[in-house]
């Protein structure tokens, strides 16, 4: 929830003009984005989302993005798009920061979502896998296992704070956990562009119909499995961080109807999963003590996904999450 | 800036039933409004805000606010207006809090106002001060000169701390001039129907014409010139904190070309400022102490208001603000 930079309106008046969207009537600030500034804008011509992209992202990666938008919108992804200056950028400059204005979604995201949700997501990310794979720009995965030592480093002595009540059995259960991840991380399954970061609050809904995906400032190139796994994170576990096998059924079998997952997919998905769920708890944990206290942004528990990487590391078989393979 | 409850869909829908405003599309959390958790909402019908109502508006008030919008909009000033429910009544109850639906209302907030927009807010409070006189409601100033020195005496010795470089001057002068105004505080002004809350960001104006009015939740039955006096406060001094006369002039002298000001209210106007001044002191020195760490308001630095205060206590005559009387 955030809007970190506010923008006087003369200077958005007369950045507008480089658009062809008609006269400023309105535009407040959303609570809604983590990484950026987002204000919503309404003009004589209709509403738009101006993102303020804020230090967390790399100025160099935004033609990744804001290209792979118009990409996917071409091939039936619904989501958001960047519009044209009168240059033909997709990118200008404002309040010192690099700036879009980015065409309004419709779409509710679903706080309690059902299987059918699941369902409509599983399809989709299928879709968004195979609709990016003539995509030519390319980005490595910026939060990948090795970068997650980097981050739990850094954390370091603060992570004994996360769960005081552990008497300290948390951080090597996590180190131990890091390192065997790593070492059976596997290379050689399916990639291409993922989302990466494909949460509730970034799947739109119409009338249960799944209308649109947002935020894609975590898109890389990955293993489209581990996609999955962040989905089943993410989508897979009732509000105790018990596993909803119903939803992790509904996902996993959408996905496989679409494109259908191989057998060394399927095999490693608990890993990757596992894998997910660290990566979560450790930016998570991470942002538990590098947010400043005057911040606008809720933090969330890094310990919901102690408890999700616990029930992944116990998974045999495929079938447990909800999959016949 | 503020979402402090979030709503889910089931019951959003469900509650949106009870009005006239066709399908839900999309709603968002607004980062503005710091009493209130704000939404805006898109429907097949239109836009609208949706306001939760948070524990420091009295529920009691709710009637008294949203029933003189209404009153104020069929006497020409533009400000939300609250929809009626199936039922008829203006206020529901969504997420265990009061609620409403409000209509949206276009505009922008100036962040750095110009003459021409003082003016216009000068006209427009004479407007509304005049347009409120037959509202049959009441309502008695919650953050009246008495309710001054309660809220000081809560403050108590954390006061010093908001300023610890003046070895504790600052308390017993805030002491001092609470006690000048509240025993010099004039009773027998005009007096009405007052906004209370005239800053910037509760203007919004669409081409350099104001289009509207927002955030009654301070209206109250008060002295107009106090009303007034706040605006001054609020629109009358440069970044720095000196007074910009030319903004005092051009509001005043607006003010006064539609609801002449009596001499006595002239005359007291200064002694008002300062009182103005002092409670905006008080309630963001409460504020700098009492919002909790993990809030998502941008607190306000109470310092300012001090500038301000001493700049009106050294005013011999209403000439120096800018008119001439």
């Amino acid at each position: 929830m955030a809007v970190y930079t506010d923008i006087n309106e003369q200077e958005l008046k007369s950045w507008l003009e480089e658009y062809d969207v008609g006269a400023l009537l309105s535009y407040r600030g959303i609570a809604e984005g983590i990484e950026n500034s987002n204000f919503l804008l309404h003009t004589t011509k209709g509403q738009f989302i101006l993102t303020l992209y804020e230090k967390r992202v790399n100025r160099d990666d935004l033609p990744f993005f804001l290209h792979l938008m118009q990409h996917l919108a071409r091939r039936g992804i619904t989501c958001p798009q960047a519009l044209s200056r009168r240059n033909g950028e997709l990118l200008g400059s404002l309040a010192g920061r690099p700036a879009a204005l980015i065409s309004f979604l419709e779409g509710i995201w679903m706080r309690q979502p059902r299987e059918s949700h699941c369902a409509e997501l599983g399809a989709t990310l299928a879709k968004l896998h195979l609709a990016a794979q003539d995509f030519p720009l390319h980005r490595r995965n910026s939060l990948a296992p090795p970068d997650w030592c980097s981050l739990w480093q850094k954390i370091g002595e603060d992570a004994n704070a996360i769960a005081p009540d552990r008497e300290g059995k948390l951080v090597p259960e996590i180190t131990a956990e890091l390192d065997f991840v790593n070492q059976n991380w596997p290379h050689n399954l399916p990639q291409g562009i993922i989302h990466g970061d494909l949460f509730p609050d970034n799947v739109f809904f119409i009338e249960d119909k799944l209308c649109g995906l947002i935020d894609f400032y975590f898109a890389c190139y990955d293993l489209f499995a581990y996609d999955l796994a962040i989905c089943l994170n993410a989508w897979g576990f009732h509000s105790d961080f018990s596993y909803n096998k119903a939803h992790g059924q509904a996902l996993l079998s959408a996905y496989h109807a679409v494109r259908p997952l191989e057998r060394e997919e399927l095999a490693q998905l608990p890993l990757l999963a596992r894998g997910a769920a660290l990566r979560f708890f450790l930016t998570r944990a991470y942002d538990w003590f590098h947010t400043p206290v005057s911040g606008l942004v809720v933090k969330k528990d890094p310990l919901e996904y102690v408890a999700k990487l616990r029930f992944f590391r116990q998974i045999k078989d495929i079938s447990e999450l909800g999959l016949n393979s």
